[in-house]
């Protein structure tokens, strides 16, 4: 089965390289609109052959969208313009509503089946993918009445049985906001911590001596490609503002508490925190 | 050579074990206003003999406290008391100019040398200590100049040779100042991130299946301890606030560029937050 993966980055590059490993048969054909990826892709075996866009497509059973997600919504359409009859189109975007609705408004809306891996690392480009990224982890599949029963059938079969995920139905206005507080708010708030420490510490390189392994994973993903990630925070904005908004008033009444040395509701609030160990119990088991 | 610990959780026991691995002549004294704790470390392997904390100073070449920042500001006049003539008294306390403050009023004060290891995981109790914890790791030690020769040297050779640790020296005053940023401002960006998300999902367990490592990372500080975190926050208060404040300015102006569209400005932010790779790099080969 040819499979044509667009943008051959961390996202595309680990689902070829994980679809590959499970699957000798499937032959990727790898574009990219940076010819230095492209190359850097079949070199390391991510992408059997490199085509453009418009010949990928036709020559595919799947398309699949690793690009931006500003760039997915644009360029759906005119892929399910040429998109051959029995082909299929999914993406690996990190929002959803906005994505869909470019699907929705065209008559081929059927052929397109939305998906966001919950699976990445702060790298990016061909040489930050690997094919351990998405086994294990999980897919979000969004507005799947809207595919075809055979589209589906494919999109569930690649991910489930070859790369081996575990598959969740979602509506896509649910998706994107509670995506909103459980991945984008994450990136800002190290976003965040990076600037504040970086601008407090910029002449003095060995306060980082000072930093240790608490440090580095809460800033872990200030590393993250802004290429990437602005587009993700602007097509999720009302929800991003929100999410944000509610993270600055939680740190306004830790703060007040500081202020006002009231350390009685300092813990408390830090014991409510704690509560997040449930949940992260079952996302580090899988992780 | 006989080591009483005073607190035998994550960072105490870590310490002993650590020693212990390292030479077997030593002999831990463990002293844990817990009867349970003390129970748990002899169990555990990291103290020899437990001891009320009069009998363990007295019996021990050096004394060290790991035990909350307020508890050690408290403690240290007694214990200078109490202390052997030719005996140490070292801490291991993440904040250090109130700490030193309490010893430098102390006639003997030149007994004791100040500490902090730049080493520690979000869990706590005799249970989470381990000997890996803080070999390779960063020491630093505070106003060295105010211990006496033979005392500073008996504890750089514990934590340098026996331990493994890299020493750095600093003013007690200035620690405060940067750990505040690289060290206790991680902690409440993580507590707020916790409580904000499930303050939001509170009835929706299943939106965890939709986070993944990246919020796993940044969230992981949120399941530290309260005992000991409220009293770290408030020993250190003018700095913790204001490096909490500028945290929260950041978010404000990140979140004025979003609300704006403004995605060039917002790239830009994340191109300033994405200089933390260097000295990320760093501290990432160190733990």
């Amino acid at each position: 089965m040819n499979i044509c993966v667009v943008g051959l980055g961390l996202i595309g590059g680990s689902f070829a390289l994980g679809l590959k490993a499970s699957d000798a048969s499937i032959r990727i054909i790898g574009v990219d609109n940076m010819p230095k990826n492209a190359e850097k892709a079949l070199a390391l075996g991510i992408a059997d052959e490199t085509a453009d866009l418009n010949s990928g497509v036709k020559n595919a059973k799947v398309t699949v969208l690793a690009i931006p997600v500003d760039k997915i919504e644009q360029v759906i359409p005119a892929i399910l313009d040429i998109l051959p009859p029995d082909a299929i189109l999914t993406d690996l975007g990190s929002t959803k509503e906005l994505i869909c609705k470019a699907a929705d408004q065209h008559v081929r809306r059927s052929r397109f089946v939305a998906a966001h891996p919950i699976s990445g690392t702060e790298w990016s480009g061909p040489e930050a993918a690997f094919k351990e990224l998405m086994p294990g982890k999980q897919m979000i599949l969004c507005d799947v009445e809207k595919s075809d029963t055979d589209a589906l059938s494919v999109i569930e079969d690649i991910f489930r049985y070859k790369i081996g995920m575990k598959i969740t139905y979602m509506n896509s206005v649910e998706h994107d906001r509670h995506i909103a507080y459980v991945s984008h708010l994450s990136h800002i708030s190290s976003f965040a911590l990076s600037t504040t420490v970086l601008d407090k510490e910029k002449d003095e390189e060995s306060i980082f001596k000072m930093a240790g392994s608490g440090f580095s994973s809460t800033v872990r993903l200030a590393k993250s490609s802004p290429q990437t990630w602005a587009p993700i925070f602007l097509h999720n904005l009302p929800n991003v503002s929100q999410a944000l908004g509610a993270y600055i008033e939680h740190l306004k009444r830790f703060k007040s508490l500081l202020d006002a040395r009231d350390e009685e509701g300092c813990k408390q609030l830090m014991e409510l925190a704690n509560e997040i160990k449930r949940p992260l119990h079952e996302i580090d088991r899988k992780h």
